[in-house]
């Protein structure tokens, strides 16, 4: 048809038919994964990471067999596309939908593991690449690489791990290994960071302290920054009264203002990651309780759908990039030394995890008194199994060490990459579907519920400190014994609740009048505050 | 302090700091606008569009004395970002909020005005530009230049349109405006390609039949396309059910399939506009009633403010691109010749406006036979001053073709695309907040009661035609005179409405009991059927 030329001819100079193609490819996979999702729900092995993996892998093959093994732009891992539009929304989401009071629970345990054990976890895995590498041919790496090796796959992968546990029947291990995830992401992200600037021949105990300043400094102040962010947007809507307004432009607002965050944490060389992750909670306690029902509605399941669809595509953008043929081409590694470098990688992540895992909740098991709280062996195990996944961080920093640098050779940094995705390939793949029926093996309902009740139990006593506070009569029903107890002992033997008590308090007192919150809002008109209210402050 | 220079130099290396910063920039600014936009809700003369482009704007001074009269990368307008992911949302969501009934019941009007319309002022401004522009000391500008500046400037803005109208006050005005302006996009659309391809030396009789042809060809699958796409999410959710599964696959996979079309539209050289504008009225129609009522609610206002935030970054773009030194500079033009050639376009906008606008109403007027229907001269007039705003497409379409155009010199491309630029500003700006005052003095609120009065008649005739069909005894009240007419007088004198009820028929036969919709959806828990269906639907 002479129509169709015509118009096949017009169009060509019109958009970037490049850019169009992948996004059509993208999109369409996007929405078979979903559905393929939703028909493998029920299916105890799968779940939404490998479902999108397996089919990225699979298109990026017919990708390859349709541009005949050339190289096509779709395939290419794009580190800005990552940093700066997919994971902002996953984290945010997650500190947004987080159980509050058992994240601040266990907010000492899980800085141990995030900052410590990232650290002992980069150690060991830094050293023993240095000490095994040399043997597979790599000649041209340098102490810097070595040192990037660690911290690249210290990273774990926070999003795969949310969608094995459950926030429900695993309260406690889902918000330390979450948490964990959170904190360690920024960890390695900053250890990598500092290891890329690091002039490896001045090497001295200074640089260790220098390090560690580093790191303080960049959690203070990127936490601050997260809740400055949060506890604006607060005040803004409450003040000017969006509700009165348009539900869109609340909801524009908190999405604008969150994502803000996140870049202003960027822009100011901080870690957005842990910006974004406060300024969900903040919003969550105070902003979400401003806005109109319809708008906390709307919110609740856009930002989850969000967060899902940028972790679905990351999935689905990993598994088209582990076909990028040049990587493979380059590294000239026959198929024994692939698996027996990335078999060697995976190995040091096992140990390093093992490394600080179990002496770590050991150490924190012996500052507790009460048998309930201790961190069980199984639960240790669990703990040590669920984060051993690697993800997109991964990938993101292994393509940022090593697809440009000058000092290796191609062929060495080529070789890096691929073992690299080989890693996240393989633990995500095996990792994800065997997690789910192995903490169904290691912890059996009962055991779960034991262990839910175990967490659950100090909120219980909270209640009762809140119950002798305010005398609420909700809680006469509850037989737990009632010792009363000095304020100077309580303080000593439960510092975490007695820390929780005073920021009720403190809350109460003198923030929720200023920026809102639960019970401190003026009446929106159609607001009933019903039982999504209930759900989300948990 | 040392640690701070540490930080800054180990940072540089990581994110692309232009596009952190170019972010951070739009962000903010995208806050204070809807910040601004709030406070100036009352304000009668202001509204977000030209809050955002005034913000703009200043912002690109701002940038512009910061980089010290250095252009910068923030200030270039990208086409890819804005057809890519700007308009979809923006036009998606206005089929998706439309109101149905009265669009469709407006349907041969509105595609009088978009096409023939269009046409009309097609031609009478290239030929306008031709004739005056030699004069001007544009020497190099050729025939297909001219033309391009004919359709780039009947590209109406259907954006602000959006926003001076109002859909409850003027439902007639509004539906035939807004209905125009998608359609006129996709006409400006395919002529400006049409011109690009054109083969000036071989113009007969038949080029013109050729686009006659294109353009149906366009209209036609381009709308199937849209339906297509809305009817397979429908059938997808109902049969698959996702409301037994998760809030958020249903929302994602809405989204997904609406943005799939888009770009299956331009893949396939299609009008992604006229698709995703047909995609949007059958979600809507469709999808949106199979769907739980968190979902409901979710996909409700979560389009809206993705449309909400598109709508003000495009104005914040159009502010700052206008500050684009290099053109400014290259275009060599005194402020007396800038105004001069910016005041001819925008004669010849105003005029070719009124060439069609007039006529078309007035032949429209002679096929109907009860005066209330008929389009009176006030409205007549209100409807050529709300067409005359012009945005981002003019401006995404000028750079198109000025900004790489090799056969006329730079001086007279950087001219074109700064009067361009300048009749947008004006318009948006002048007409922009003109227009709501203007129609509440040319339209008062009674005469505003009796239009939409008069446009709503129909409705009730159509609805008593139902109830004689149907038995429908909520129609007993009506005091409208029931003359019985027979099936072929009803097609003659009233098309539409025997359109509508044959369609009405044919829907519940067979649509809604494949696609679902509303009354045709298995009971999902926890799905009330409520105010909001009510809003949805009308």
């Amino acid at each position: 048809m002479a129509v169709l030329e015509t118009i096949q001819k017009l169009k060509d100079t019109f958009l970037d038919t490049s850019t169009v193609i992948a996004l059509t490819v993208f999109f369409a996979l996007l929405c078979l994964c979903i559905i393929i999702g939703h028909l493998l729900e029920e299916h105890r092995w799968a779940n939404e990471s490998i479902t999108a993996l397996l089919l990225g892998l699979i298109a990026g093959l017919v990708v390859l067999l349709v541009t005949q093994f050339e190289s096509s732009q779709i395939l290419i891992f794009n580190e800005d596309l990552f940093f700066l539009y997919l994971l902002p929304p996953i984290i945010f989401n997650a500190g947004f939908q987080v159980k509050k009071k058992q994240f601040f629970k266990n907010f000492t345990t899980i800085l141990l593991f995030g900052i410590v054990g990232t650290v002992i976890s980069f150690c060991l895995i830094s050293l023993g690449a240095s000490l095994v590498f040399s043997r597979f041919g790599f000649t041209t790496l340098t102490i810097r690489d070595y040192l990037a090796v660690g911290a690249i796959l210290s990273a774990t992968d926070s999003v795969c791990t949310l969608q094995v546990l459950s926030q429900d029947d695993t309260p406690f291990l889902y918000s330390v290994v979450f948490g964990e995830g959170v904190v360690n992401d920024a960890t390695s992200i900053v250890l990598f960071n500092a290891v890329q600037s690091l002039d490896v021949r001045n090497v001295s105990g200074l640089t260790a302290l220098k390090l560690l300043g580093t790191f303080l400094y960049l959690f203070f102040t990127s936490t601050l920054l997260g809740i400055a962010a949060g506890l604006m947007s607060a005040f803004i809507i409450k003040t000017l009264y969006f509700g009165r307004h348009s539900t869109d432009r609340e909801v524009a607002l908190m999405m604008l203002m969150a994502y803000l965050s996140y870049m202003l944490a960027e822009l100011l060389s901080l870690s957005g990651i842990l910006t974004v992750f406060f300024c969900g909670i903040v919003m969550s306690h105070y902003t979400w309780h401003n806005v109109t029902e319809s708008s906390r509605i709307t919110t609740k399941h856009a930002f989850a759908t969000m967060s899902f669809i940028s972790e679905t595509f990351i999935f689905l953008y990993v598994g088209m990039d582990a076909m990028d043929i040049d990587k493979w081409k380059s590294s000239k590694a026959s198929p024994g030394i692939s698996i027996g470098v990335s078999s060697i990688l995976f190995a040091l992540v096992l140990i390093g995890r093992a490394a600080f895992i179990f002496p770590i909740a050991n150490i924190s098991n012996c500052c507790k008194k009460r048998e309930s709280t201790k961190i069980k062996f199984r639960q240790q195990f669990i703990m040590w199994w669920a984060g051993l996944m690697r993800g997109a961080v991964t990938i993101a920093l292994s393509y940022n060490q090593f697809s440009e640098s000058t000092t290796s050779s191609v062929q060495d940094n080529a070789r890096m990459i691929t073992s690299t995705i080989i890693v996240v390939l393989f633990s995500t793949v095996v990792f994800g579907s065997i997690t789910k029926p192995l903490i169904e093996a290691v912890l059996p309902r009962h055991a779960n519920h034991n262990i839910s009740d175990a967490t659950d139990s100090p909120s219980l006593e909270d209640l009762r400190l809140l119950f002798l506070e305010t005398g609420d009569p909700s809680e006469e029903g509850n037989s737990q014994p009632s010792q009363r107890k000095s304020s100077f002992r309580l303080l000593m033997t439960h510092t975490t609740y007695t820390v929780h008590h005073f920021w009720r308090k403190f809350d109460d007192k003198f923030m929720r009048p200023v920026f809102g919150g639960r019970g401190f809002v003026p009446f929106v008109p159609g607001s009933p505050s019903g039982a999504n209210e209930e759900e989300q402050t948990t």
